[in-house]
């Protein structure tokens, strides 16, 4: 896979990419980032990127041109047509469900503004995903592209080798985690339920599955609405219910 | 403001913290980071923190050692108590809300873990605070962990000039934005609306407020229900549910 960024702020990009699984699926030569300035695109005398609203009002937004040749530029070299997404708030909202399907193209191409807003041209022409992390005002696209990046990167093929896989992952069961323990058994005076000393697997298994039920009744009802409950299951929530 | 970063991962900090608003703010001295790797807190002789979960099963557990002591010392040196910030799939959903009460806090503290799982320990007896900003799985809580520093900082007092104010926040008017043209009025035939250059400011106003509403009714309506909406718009509304 190829991810590009366009960004006003390259510098942000390097310690992310170059450490851990980003740095390791780039050695694995699973994925090739490049980080491209769109500000050098500008064919404006002054290399300005933007300018005053049409109509008036505060701040600025930016210009069509930069960055229309920039994508120009990278389709131009491209073999496949790449995935020109813009991170902003009014985009879809970003789940695991989109991160899986982002895994399976073949160049995904990150266009961040800072501060501005976006000549809506952008966004009506140039741009075939617009994508939100969430409801809540960053400076610019830079850290969201990165964050969809991660979780893009460490699904591709080979990436995550054993040593590095979760323990188990939120959401790919459709229920939250149960509780983790290592040693010491007991830390401060805090100890760890004595089930799990218990060296009966069986039970084990149990009471992480009734814990990461629990859990999930607790923090996010909303997941098990849609999380095909056993009977045992169901029974334990109407417990829980009773006792609320 | 105060924010430390418990991380086994420092280097991917720098660019970010060092770039743009977040650099700012440090300048004008709204801020102070520290990026700590809680390695260097433990007390194993191979200076491990991590290790086998209890009962068995696939990946490692972080241990409560050297997160406990770091916090311990923070704490220690600190004038105020801060909050103990967990970022995990679990929490919390991270909302513009939230940054605006964390923006108030004097101190934070993220332990950001990466792979692994966090003793449950840690959760229940030292962290304050248990923060998701999706549902979505990431590598490690670095990146969270900044966007949430992000939209923080740039919350405080004296860190957005003028200069860098956005054209108008989503989600702070409780509305998407409008669109946003800049020059040129025509670029690859692609043009602007008439009646942004008209200079009749109550018409680009009402044009305005009318494409805001349009957008938030097209991908966002549920935050139409919440907002106080006028008659004027209440009738909008209709006559776009007719046209559907």
């Amino acid at each position: 896979m190829k991810i590009d960024f366009l960004t006003l702020f390259p510098e942000m990009f390097h310690g992310v990419l170059n450490e851990s699984i980003l740095k390791k699926a780039q050695e694995k030569e699973a994925v090739q980032f490049r980080v491209i300035n769109f500000r050098e695109y500008s064919t404006n005398k002054h290399k300005n990127v933007d300018d005053y609203p049409y109509g008036g009002g505060a701040g600025m937004v930016l210009t069509p041109q930069p960055i229309f040749d920039a994508v120009d530029e990278i389709r131009k070299q491209a073999e496949t047509e790449p995935k020109v997404i813009l991170v902003c708030p009014q985009g879809e909202r970003f789940t695991q469900t989109k991160a899986e399907q982002l895994a399976t193209e073949d160049h995904l191409l990150f266009i961040c503004g800072h501060y501005e807003g976006y000549d809506e041209r952008i966004r009506e022409h140039l741009v075939t995903d617009e994508i939100s992390i969430g409801d809540f005002v960053l400076t610019g696209g830079e850290l969201a592209s990165m964050v969809i990046t991660d979780s893009v990167v460490r699904l591709l093929p080979g990436v995550l080798g054993n040593e590095d896989s979760p323990v188990q992952d939120s959401y790919s069961s459709g229920l939250l985690e149960h509780p983790h323990y290592t040693r010491p058994a007991d830390f401060r005076g805090m100890v760890v339920p004595d089930v799990l000393l218990s060296g009966n697997h069986k039970r084990i298994e149990e009471w992480r599955e009734e814990e990461s039920l629990r859990r999930t009744f607790q923090r996010r009802p909303d997941l098990l609405k849609t999380y095909p409950l056993t009977e045992k299951q169901k029974s334990f929530i109407k417990q829980w219910e009773n006792e609320k």
